[in-house]
């Protein structure tokens, strides 16, 4: 598949690796293709990826996905040329600067607000939920860690299950697009983890059934 | 241990079921000890415990427990005496009316909300992420849900840890009362699968580590 990334950082680097050892090819939407952040990026790519402009990524990608830091997540989606029908997975959480909160919940969430800014686009909420570090490497103790999704389009769901499963994660469809309003806060849960309790990356949820 | 349990609805009414199994005594508080659900509260006892007014729960229990619907949550805190210094466990949801949303959250949170109104008392928030239901029935497919709670005074997580163990839950402690503001949404979450996506009571979030 094709895949358009809009930012080449520690999600979309992460995510552009994992994909394109499953056969898929990147392009990120990037502002400095010669940054030292991007060269990395590609060069972790084996050859199955470069970079561009938004618009450029946005075009290429049969699949845009959104993985920059929050404050720049409008003008990456309004830089990204029309969206109308595309698949745009967010990975966005609206994080406060000191990494203790959200910025944005409740009664909407960054995946809603991304929705109205992406005009047309069909969104899907995933990889949001934990860190980038465990893309790819999603063993725990023989569990598998959950990605959880979710969002209004069912063929965008289908597709982003795939990736979800390409990345390494058990994918598990939790709804609508609006309970991102519950995904968000989940992140921050194992942000808050991660960081301010200090537990580092290595902790991912899984919702057991029976 | 002496549990005083204000409410003896679906939540209140499971606690009391597995603490006395474990031999706890409980006393109920409740506006009417007479109505039907406290009854088939009690009977379900074995015994080992009784209803009374929300001063008589408060005055009774070395830990007091919050088990009523959010609305009603301050009147009985507010009725349940002198908090200084007690253990209070808080197992609210602040839901909205149509069980689609919050009603608090995002900078604060029922947990917190439940501190200031309960002058004093040692909050620790934890059994609201999942279903009362699942309580003393926690194993799903040979792997044990997770309870998680959170406050900010160390001897009453300790005390609540050990109560959450006694409901079969693997405790898990998610860090300080303000977390709740993330614990909320995650119950939100499982409350959403439950009811809006009709999955029932059979699932359970679990925090994998490595």
């Amino acid at each position: 598949m094709r895949v358009g990334i809009l930012g080449a950082g520690n999600v979309g680097g992460a995510l552009g690796r994992v994909w394109t050892r499953k056969g898929h090819e990147v392009i990120f939407g990037v502002p400095d293709a010669q940054s030292e952040r991007t060269r990395k990026a590609i060069a972790a790519l084996g050859g199955a990826g470069r970079a561009g402009t938004n618009a450029e990524a946005g075009a290429f990608g049969e699949v845009l996905v959104l993985s920059v830091p929050w404050p720049a997540a409008r003008q990456a989606i309004e830089s990204s040329g029309n969206l109308e029908g595309k698949v745009l997975i967010d990975c966005t959480n609206p994080l406060a600067a000191d990494l203790k909160g959200l910025t944005v919940g409740l009664n909407t969430s960054a995946g809603e607000l991304v929705s109205e800014w992406a005009r047309g686009a069909r969104v899907v909420k995933a990889f949001n939920t934990i860190g980038a570090g465990n893309f790819g490497r999603t063993d725990f103790g023989g569990l598998v860690a959950d990605g959880f999704y979710c969002g209004d389009d069912a063929a965008a769901k289908a597709l982003a299950k795939g990736l979800i499963a390409d990345a390494g994660f058990n994918p598990v469809d939790v709804g609508p697009l609006r309970n991102a309003r519950w995904l968000e806060p989940l992140a921050m849960l194992w942000i808050d983890l991660a960081i301010n309790q200090g537990w580092g990356i290595n902790h991912a949820f899984k919702l057991l059934r029976r």
